[in-house]
């Protein structure tokens, strides 16, 4: 399939070495008169800073801080592509900066960390954050995300958001409910597959289930179905199950998990579903097949097995199921509003929103694009 | 004196509250087309991600690392305004990357800390480190930032260099190398006064000493001449009397020192010289009073007690020795070169070349304006 699009891969190559990086500093007036650096710089910084140690809120209006965001990552799960470490997350990082900036005119910085050890990752975040308005944190793995995201949210005083989880689920569950409209389907009645039990399987099942309580979930990891049989199933996981969140009454593998079933969401990796497994799913089925670059399966092929509606999280697809048409929104939101906490309802309303922005869903169109004029003030509308 | 001046405190919370911060990002590449999105982010940028994880000294050729620097303090001696914490320092922090994306095109970020434990500072920085091509420390108090620095040069393999020493020492040997031509002085016979024994104040002698080892140099702190009447001297500045760095042979008080001095460097706070002190001085005294924004003595004053060279660290006086002459340069020649340390040699050598920036130096003119267009390259260079 890869052979019948433009090679990115070596065009990314190419503009990052041609570029050096895609994100560089700007100064908002300019250090050329001698004024310039006594009101910019010192003597009159001078009277700014002492302003600001005395009301230490006002950072917010006389510094950077109030348009900032820190985009971290330790490297752990970067993309589909696993642990490649904090220099390989760097160019991942650095293109959400962009994308905050170019989609919602935030100022950010990516963070790449050299610990991968949790607790000195909150230490080392707890430290910078004087520095900015809200975190962003990316591509953490799982089970650690959600420990680290846990604890900033209890322990600072701004929004720390991990974009892969909630990020992902909003894209996934707005794409859902225009999927369900086209195929005339209720939530109620729905068998969804989550193919992937990480940070954003977790937060896709529990936000379809926060807005359809009766909806039907299984949940698979790479050993199989999250059911009854299994002796190994980590406690995150879990926990999905007593909390009801997802079902448990069945076991086997994906074959088995997609027999009859009306939704598959591929939050795993590469190549991992097969038109042979499409097959075996209801008539009209929905298939998000949303890792990244490398979907589970390509959407021409998914298509070809069967499927009504087809989603991935690339760009050069249509409808790309990719948390980069929410976060700039979302931390819009927080910033203007200067929201403490990003909540579930928040979240909700979100997905409600950008599902709405497609007046006429189709097969081709259940999700905006992320060139919609509207895109950014509607999701930022969410955060209230 | 200040009411002669520009109410520079006034026009700079005006500026800094109207622009809400000096910084912002930039794209070097816009995201508009499907194809900006596509390579600037997935799927392209998952090659460059594995591209980079596999060799990571490609970051500095495929990332913003490579021309990045993270300004980082914790507040605790910010100018001349003592501990005022992180988000008080935020506002000069940002000053300061300022000056290094308009003096020598380098993109940095400001990064403030919510502590000013040692440990949990080196570990901040040491997590963060991969993100930067190098690390500027500022406005870290004394004895602290010494530990801080030297950990840190040990343990990364970025350049680190606390500015507040390294690059005020460097302005402040250019600027006596030309005061002394103008006075007919030779470094030898000399007798120089620091009054300060904070972080500037023993990088200055220590560099000056570097310079000159026959040099006679007095230092006093806050309690006067760092003698050997003194029972109180902190180990640090114990340390300075043993290393022959300055003299300890006389006790007492500013005035004491300043008897028959040649030079008095003030890197202490504001209004601590007075011009009767002044007055105690050698004929053609030599006077750098750096305090910031409120200078040890107004350079007015200053003259008006004898002095015939004088300076300050403030943009609005004649004579502005102050490290943003330097810092800018320094990094820009660390991160071309990819030099891992900053050596007493460079730094010898930035001085030097400094001082002979300006061709015929004057009581005026002792060293270059921040406007000189040479400026950057010539110290760059000074980086080998």
């Amino acid at each position: 399939m890869a052979g019948t699009k433009k090679n990115y891969n070596k065009l990314a190559l190419a503009l990052h070495k041609k570029l050096k990086g895609k994100l560089e500093t700007h100064l908002k007036h300019p250090l050329k008169h001698k004024d310039d650096w006594s009101t910019m710089y010192t003597p009159g910084v001078g009277a700014v800073a002492s302003f600001v140690a005395q009301k230490p809120e006002e950072a917010r209006n006389y510094t950077s801080k109030g348009n900032s965001v820190a985009i971290i990552s330790d490297g752990s799960a970067v993309l589909g592509l696993g642990n490649i470490g904090p220099y390989g997350a760097l160019p991942v990082m650095e293109g959400k900066a962009a994308i905050l900036k170019a989609q919602a005119h935030i100022d950010s910085w990516p963070i790449v960390l050299a610990t991968q050890d949790v607790d000195e990752i909150v230490a080392t975040i707890k430290a910078i954050a004087p520095t900015f308005g809200a975190i962003n944190l990316e591509d953490f793995s799982a089970p650690r995300c959600f420990e680290i995201e846990k604890r900033l949210k209890a322990e600072l005083d701004i929004p720390v958001m991990h974009d892969d989880q909630h990020g992902t689920a909003i894209v996934v569950l707005a794409g859902l409910i225009n999927a369900f409209k086209i195929t005339n389907r209720k939530f109620k009645d729905a068998r969804i597959v989550i193919q992937g039990a990480g940070a954003a399987g977790v937060a896709i099942a529990k936000l379809i289930k926060l807005h359809a309580p009766e909806v039907h979930i299984v949940m698979l990891d790479s050993k199989g179905i999250l059911g009854s049989a299994r002796k190994d199933i980590a406690p995150y996981k879990k926990q999905l199950i007593k909390e009801g969140v997802i079902a448990s009454d069945k076991d086997g593998n994906l074959l088995q998990a997609l027999a009859g079933a009306d939704v598959v969401i591929g939050v795993s990796g590469p190549g991992t579903i097969s038109r042979h497994h499409i097959e075996q799913m209801a008539g009209n089925a929905i298939v998000f097949a949303l890792a990244n670059p490398v979907p589970e399966i390509y959407p021409e092929d998914a298509a070809r097995a069967g499927a009504t509606v087809v989603a991935s999280g690339r760009s050069d697809f249509p409808n790309q199921v990719n948390n980069s048409l929410v976060f700039p929104g979302i931390f819009r939101g927080a910033l203007d509003r200067r929201v403490q906490t990003i909540t579930d309802d928040m979240k909700l309303c979100a997905a409600k929103k950008l599902a709405a922005l497609v007046k006429r869903p189709t097969a081709g169109e259940i999700i905006p694009h992320i060139s919609n004029p509207k895109l950014m003030k509607t999701i930022a509308s969410a955060v209230r």
